[in-house]
Order: structure tokens, then sequence, then C-alpha cells
């Protein structure tokens, strides 16, 4: 149980943190636009990390890392087949926009001029913010065989509706994942050597980590079961640091997801079994801001080791 | 006019080049995540390609360049600020979520499971895709004075809804852009420079480019009148190449705002007046499918100044 004076102590400290990101142009703020941006210095350090994570995985993952892509919006019926509107209704986004003819464009228009709710004229577009970096690959890959030979490497923007004052916790951010489906030993194996690999980067920069197990904020139906099932399952370790003290934050997680997708997504093994999947995950916005909490807002002043490995080792203060 | 038999040769081409692009992995397809992702060779040249833009803006901007970011995700007031709302309604996008208590979650999970309209039980977040890249700076810069002294460079993730089965149109794509606010003057000049330092990029890259004065599809309210009006001010130039036989597509663009952004958001000069300004943008995935059209769907067999250039010179086959 946290106590109301943890409670009060860890908003003081996030509040800091925030005053501090914003002050020395980490973070870029705005009344309008409501979620904030980055600056130069956490530019920089965003660039550095996703160099170091791609070129740590190539060496180290046994099998060879083919690089992908997907878009940061896909169709709402991802968020069927994933079963994600039942465990996270209240994190997920549809999108609307305006279907209608000219006479009731000129009705959009009247309520709009009026500060009316313009909003109330769209209507769905059958499309959505993805909710996970790796959700579209499975789709990508519906059908096939998958002979686990391959690591996907991939970077995804995800939309997690939960506003807050905190920092480290963004409605909109990017998930490096790497994934891979195949048997059940293949996808275990990548779990355990994907949090060794991330563990090993994020001691490289000077992070203190722990493993530990964790589950997802499953909200409604069987919420607390499938939670439990996780933990009872390892199904699920993050990687965790001290940004807050006494409050350790997820920077990276290693994810065993049994055969959830397979079975959904129609992926199988060679020998026509459902295949099982892992993915190994890197929340970069968070690893930045936890940079920051360690080392200070002056990329100048940080460890030359670290700044060698980020590639900032030639870098003067950034503008 | 576009006579039908053009039309159907259009059609045609624009299959074909979607086929070819699937068949060389360049485009991945998905029948449930329905917007295709990026394949490795894809991936590669946008990587290249978007380093050779940083490197060379740096050395030929007059000003010194700044990277900012910003998430593809704002608030929805944004679209009524840039007055996207009544030009563009037909292309935005707003986002709704389950903002509702256990009760209600009760009734959106039994909707959902008779697979009935769970959409209609979603609330407005208030929040939206983002329609610009550079939208969100201006926000962030809101009531402060430019000096125009600064160039800010960003890539951002562009929502427009106008799904199609034309490869080079998409409803979730990257735009590179570098912005000034400053005085007349300043922006004039900047979208000059902007526009040479891009054809120069686009035809060392061996594309073949013309720049043409431009205007956008403004939907409604004075919607003729605007488009007139852009391509009058000379507002609005694009930096075309024929994907298509005789229909050229615009990968690039310049853009002098005059003082839309300046007065909106209360940018100002120096002296007190109100500031203008101007972008110089690159739509990513054109300019990726665009080179993959020019040379061909393997990118060993591109020219070697061309691999060079995007820092793919030892690259064999990208798997």
């Amino acid at each position: 149980m946290t106590t109301p004076d943890a409670t009060d102590v860890l908003t003081r400290e996030r509040g800091g943190f925030r005053t501090e990101l914003i002050a020395h142009g980490w973070l870029l703020p705005s009344r309008t636009a409501v979620l904030p941006g980055l600056g130069p210095q956490a530019n920089a350090v965003y660039d550095g990390l996703a160099a170091l994570i791609s070129r740590t995985t190539r060496a180290r993952f046994a099998a060879p890392v083919t690089a992908v892509r997907f878009p940061p919006v896909f169709s709402a019926s991802m968020l069927e087949r994933t079963d994600y509107v039942a465990s996270f209704p209240q994190l997920l986004g549809t999108i609307s926009s305006f279907t209608g003819e000219q006479s009731e464009y000129r009705e959009l228009i009247d309520v709009y001029d009026r500060g009316g709710d313009w909003q109330g004229r769209l209507s769905p577009t059958g499309l959505a913010v993805a909710s996970a970096a790796c959700h579209p690959l499975y789709a990508y890959l519906e059908g096939t065989t998958a002979a686990g030979a391959t690591v996907y490497e991939m970077t995804g923007e995800c939309f997690r509706h939960e506003p807050s004052d905190d920092p480290m916790r963004f409605v909109a951010f990017r998930m490096r994942e790497y994934v891979v489906v195949g048997s059940e030993q293949q996808a275990r194996a990548h779990r355990v050597q994907g949090i060794a690999i991330a563990r090993g980067i994020f001691e490289a920069l000077g992070l203190v980590i722990d493993v530990v197990p964790a589950n997802d904020p499953f909200f409604g139906r069987g919420g607390a079961m499938l939670a439990a099932s996780q933990l009872q399952d390892e199904a699920k370790f993050e990687l965790v640091t001290e940004v807050y003290a006494g409050r350790p934050t997820a920077i990276g997680s290693g994810n065993y997801h049994g055969t959830h997708f397979g079975a959904e997504f129609a992926l199988h093994q060679a020998d026509g079994t459902v295949a099982h999947s892992a993915c190994s995950a890197y929340g970069m916005e968070r690893i930045v801001f936890a940079l920051a909490a360690r080392h200070g807002f002056e990329i100048v002043d940080w460890p030359p080791r670290v700044r060698e490995l980020l590639g900032l080792a030639d870098v003067g203060a950034v503008a």
C-alpha cells in the first residue's frame, strides 16, 4: 500500500522531474497541442540509443535481424483480433473523420462556427491508433509458416489513453521490439536472450537495472485472472530502473506470448502445429529520460563511455 | 481533363507498381491491419535518405538546424486553431476511447461479444492524429518572439483519411520538415533555399524533378477561392517526379505561409509585428518508392553513387 505521504512525495518528484526536463529543453510543453515534444538533446540521445540497440542486437541475437516497419494507424478490427477491446478498452483509440456530403458539410461548419460539438458530426473511419508495435507484424504474417529463424525488428508508435503529468508516462510513444515466431523453445529462448541483451545495453549506459516478473493492467473481463495468470506463467518480465526513489519504472520488457498470437493469426510451425511467439521491447522515450535522470540534463557532462556508446562523444552542448 | 482511357492506364500502372512493391518486399500488405508496412529494403533506403537530408540541410541552410520532435497525436483543438476542420474535414482524424465505469464496461463487452457497434460506445478523448508535422511546432512556440535565426527540423507522422490503392498515397506517412519563423524576407528566402536544397538532393539521387506551383485540396468553405489564392500568391511549390507516366507525383514542397500561423499562434518578430513562416517538406515514403520506381527493386543494382549517398554502398542484397 502507498501511504498518502508517499503519494505526495511521488507527486512532487514527478513534478520536479518534469520541471527539470522542461527547463533544460528535453521536453517541449505546449498549451494547445497538449502532448509535449522532445528537444534537441532528447532527440540526439534517442538517435544514438536507436543505433546502439540496432548494432547490439545484430551482434548478439543468434538469428539474423530483419527490419520491418508498420504505420502508427491500423484497422480497428486489429483491436478485436487481439481482444484489446475487452482487455484494455480504456487505453485504445479509434479514429473518426468527416465522411458526409456537401449538405452535411454545411451543417458541420455551422456547428463548428458556433463553437459546438463538431466532433459529434464525424463517423468512425474503421481505423485505430496502434496499440503495440508488434501487433501489425502478426497480421502481416497471417496464415504463414514460421521457422523461428528470423528476428523481426520494428519501431512503432504506440497509443495508450492514460493522460498523466508524470513525464515517464506517455499517451504516444515509440517502442522498439524484437519478435520471434516459431517453436515454444525458440520463443522462450528469444525472451531470455532478449532480456539479457537489453540488460547489457542498459547497464553499459550506466543504468541500475532490476528484472522483475510483471503483469499488464487488464481492465475488465477476467482482468484479475489474466494478470495473475501472466505472473504465474512468468509470461512477462520487465526491466526496471529507479527514476523516482523506491518506485521502479519499466523501460524494457521480455514477453513470451505462448500461442496467443499464433492461434489468432493462424501462424504455424513447419510440423503444422500452432506457432509460439515472444518479443523483447524497449520503451524508447522512457530510456532517454531515465538516462537524463541518471546522468544529468547536459550531455557534455555525461560519462565519456556512455557518450561514446551513443555516438555523442564529439558533441558539445547540443543547441 | 483525364479521359476514361487515361484513367484506366493510370489504374493499371498503380496496380502494377503496387504488385511489384509487394513482390519485392518493399510493401508488406495485410488483410487485417489494412495499411501496409515497409520491408527491409524500403527501411534501409528510408534510413539512408533521412541521414542524407540531415547532413545536406546542415551543410547548406544558412541558419543552424535544431532537431525537435512531436508525437503523432495532439489535441483536437489544434485542428480548430489551424482551421483544419473547415478546410480539410474529410482528411482529419479525431480519437475516441472508452471512458466509462464498470457498469458501462459490461455494456460495451456485451455489444462487442455480439459483434455489435462497440465503437458507438466510445467517447471523444479530445485528441486527434496529427495533420501535419509542423503544426505542433507553432503551438510549442506560441506567444514567443521569433528571430528567424533557427531552422527547426522535425520528422512527423501525418494522418490523411484518403484510403487508396495507389501505393504513392498513404493514410499515415512520415514528413520531414524544415521550418523558419521570422520576417517576411527570412521566410521567403527559406522557402527558396529549401526548394533548391531538396531539388539538389533528389537530382543527386537520380530523380527527374520539376518544380511547379501548387494548391492544397481545400474541401469546403471558400475552397476554390483558397486554392486559387495559394496559386496566385505562389505560396506553395511542389517538387514532382514521374512515377506514373505523364502524371507527376509530389515528393517534396516549399511553402510560404505568410502570417497564417504567426497570427493564430501569436508569433512575433523582434519589432512586435506578426511573424511570417515557411517550411520545406519531404514526403519520406513517397521518395523511397520513387527511388524504387526509378532504379528498380534491388538496391544492389542501383547506381553506385546513389547507394553511396544513401550509405548503402556496402550493402549486399538486404534480406
